[in-house]
């Protein structure tokens, strides 16, 4: 019997942020407070995750406290929390199907060890890590690497571009069948199925080859989230996932088009891309209890920590010696992620907000999609942009956690499965099998490093 | 009522490279060949060696394949396994109480991403983390990080006395009490509890704070297991549990009594150090079958492999060139190790081996003390070396896995019980309570790198 044709589904993200993705989420009653340092509570919330059939779990990550000042950075559960590797291997062994992302920095890690953590978290897992490429863009990160600053955007793409190279590379070491373990004969992989890298680039000299076996979904999925022209040109070339931040449908199907349009030239399709927009979703079983929701959160933002915030966002550009009252000023080129700043800009032009109307508008959804409604307001909205070209699926932003992950799953889950839009059962047991992505194949030659490699 | 005293047991660590520490381990028939990429055997070890009471788990790690040669690398397990921090991570999470300690690379590891991800490790574990600091001694793991050659003996111990520094300034970031998460008046950890380092020294520029909550155990225990001069004495300052390897007891005794005679002039007391040497037993119901078990093994092991494996543990100096049969030559200086160097010259030098000699004699213990017989043969050399001033504990590296394993849990344990001489119930729950060892304090300046920091 032929296997029935499913729709087209969308694919849901989980961010889970410790704890939750609004500012103040760690204020709130029944927020888990010490997320950030509770594995077992993690562990429930994966679980959690899991039962909802949610696609992945996804880890950002920062390689340093950003603000240590007394009076703002005291104030923000945002400076202590699990490194994203280590906390998704404890969680793979806890949950069984659901996806692993983290984010790991080209600017502060070295090839070898990135990829060799990323396969090694993908066996654990079997078959389930996603890797989260950034390229880091705050200065408080350059300080703990013993860099004289933080390098230039432009540099950043460079050094990206070949890093990732190297990593895939270094994951196409040994075919899946390599590793015979014949005991009989002593062999214990067939050296025809060993690809030694040998890379030498501008960047990077990685012999190879990676000591990690292949996982099952072949390597791990490549997830990115850059917006500005060499983080889409990044994204078109290798990225599997992309996350972004699109606040109407118009700018949604606008990246949408523009990405996926891109990958043609890499000689690849577009359902080898998955473009999943942000969401920072407040759920109420009525529209007064949500937005009552988002107020009590709303209230608990200490004024100078949302303008803190804004700042850390925008490039480490101190907002705080403007009125908090006055116009969002005209600022010079700073050096930080240009994705959010655009955002953050198109934002307060659009609407008109002051410093500190932006600061509290951000403070929650950090310059993403923020919606405040009923299961059934989401539910219309995500299947407007899924079903009218902006969007794949979406990285689901809880305000609070565990708070806001239980009103998704109970609210809006099960409106969407009504509309037959969300899976009700894991279709595999790989990441790759949940997004629908392809699995890679081993290749005795690998192309896209074939430029900048020699034989020893 | 007062407790009782404990009478002084010895600590026992297990060594569990997979399949096995034997060369020809896989090949044994009731070995787990595929451990290297197989979490869920990986986690059913854990559980068993946790149910023996080991204090801890030990994982070694190298960041490359050492040898990618047709005839020899294709023959061993040691090319492709799991990241340790990662592996230990997914442990932790199936366990309870067991301690966990990785290896990892002073030389190619920055330490603000290496004291994170051990942070990281401990939090998850609840205070179970180790890290066994290496400078890592082989070329092929030069090649994988862009270096023009492997740094010089002295350059990485140089590297490594400032990294532990950096290391051991970033743990101390945060108080133990710390996070106070206050949600009524929105202060979520203590600025006075916070200590940012500010590191400027010869190798690392590091700012600081780590954005990690302090571990249940203050910090993550430090191993190390360098026996040449710059080593011990990086040791004597830092180590809190050294690995060893001891031919004799003559041998055990003087490293034992050199190592703790150094630990004043750091104004450490004895019991702040444990020394482990490592033992590869082989063990029997009978002293005929523990012959037997290991003669199956020395049977598997391909020659060509034991002489690449011996030149590889002198430092990359290629013993393939002179006569198996011939005497082991005299070596010029190399870049390796130099703890396993001296070791194994003596080796052969004691008792006149022929190059081929050396070689199997050391593809099963690789330079460590090698006991082959009955559960009370192996219970009275341990209680010699423990009882007469040579151990406070040893590091036990099964053959095989899981043979070794149980072997050693169901034979050799139930006799140290019966003689009082190992533990039949965990004493706490963090791995410095197994070892007994004291939690270290945080410091709101730390005198360890007060020489090579400045204020911002």
């Amino acid at each position: 019997m032929p296997k029935a044709q499913t729709p087209r589904q969308m694919k849901l993200g989980l961010f889970m942020m410790a704890p939750g993705h609004h500012v103040a989420a760690w204020r709130q009653k029944d927020a888990q407070a010490d997320l950030g340092a509770n594995f077992r509570a993690y562990a429930q919330l994966a679980r959690q995750a899991e039962a909802a059939k949610f696609d992945m779990i996804f880890l950002d990550d920062v390689v340093a406290v950003k603000d240590i000042s007394a009076d703002t950075g005291t104030r923000v559960a945002r400076v202590a929390y699990f490194e994203p590797t280590t906390l998704l291997s404890g969680l793979a062994a806890v949950t069984e199907r659901i996806g692993l992302v983290a984010t790991a920095s080209t600017t502060y890690s070295e090839p070898y060890a990135l990829a060799r953590r990323f396969a090694s978290l993908d066996l654990i897992s079997e078959g389930r890590a996603g890797w989260n490429l950034v390229t880091s863009n705050t200065e408080a990160e350059a300080k703990n690497f013993g860099s004289a600053g933080h390098p230039r955007h432009d540099h950043r793409y460079d050094r990206a571009e070949e890093f990732i190279d190297v990593v895939l590379g270094l994951w196409n070491s040994f075919a899946d069948d390599a590793f015979r373990r014949d005991k009989e004969s002593g062999i214990y992989f067939d050296h025809e199925k060993l690809r030694v890298l040998n890379h030498r680039g501008r960047h990077f000299s990685v012999r190879g080859p990676l000591n990690v076996a292949r996982s099952p979904q072949g390597h791990t999925v490549i997830v990115q989230a850059g917006s500005s022209e060499p983080g889409k040109e990044l994204a078109a070339r290798t990225a599997e996932v992309v996350f972004t931040a699109q606040q109407t449908l118009a700018d949604a199907q606008a990246f949408y088009a523009d990405l996926k349009g891109r990958l043609a030239r890499y000689g690849r399709r577009e359902d080898q891309l998955k473009i999943m927009p942000g969401i920072f979703p407040v759920v109420g079983r009525t529209r007064a209890e949500a937005q009552a929701k988002f107020d009590e959160l709303q209230e608990l933002i200490h004024p100078a920590v949302g303008i803190n915030l804004l700042s850390a966002m925008i490039g480490d550009f101190d907002l705080s010696q403007y009125p908090p009252d006055g116009p969002v000023p005209e600022l010079p080129e700073t050096n930080g992620g240009k994705s959010r700043q655009h955002l953050l800009f198109d934002l307060a032009r659009k609407e008109n907000l002051t410093i500190g109307q932006l600061a509290r508008r951000i403070a929650g959804a950090r310059g993403h999609w923020q919606v405040v409604g009923t299961a059934g307001d989401i539910a219309d909205l995500l299947e407007e942009r899924f079903l009218n070209g902006g969007a794949d699926g979406f990285n689901i932003m809880p305000p609070t956690l565990p708070g806001g992950l239980t009103d998704f799953a109970t609210l809006v889950l099960p409106e969407l499965r009504r509309r037959g839009l969300f899976r009700t059962e894991y279709e595999g047991t790989t990441l790759r099998e949940h997004l629908g992505l392809d699995v890679p194949r081993w290749q005795r030659q690998s192309a896209s490093t074939s430029a900048s490699t020699a034989a020893e």
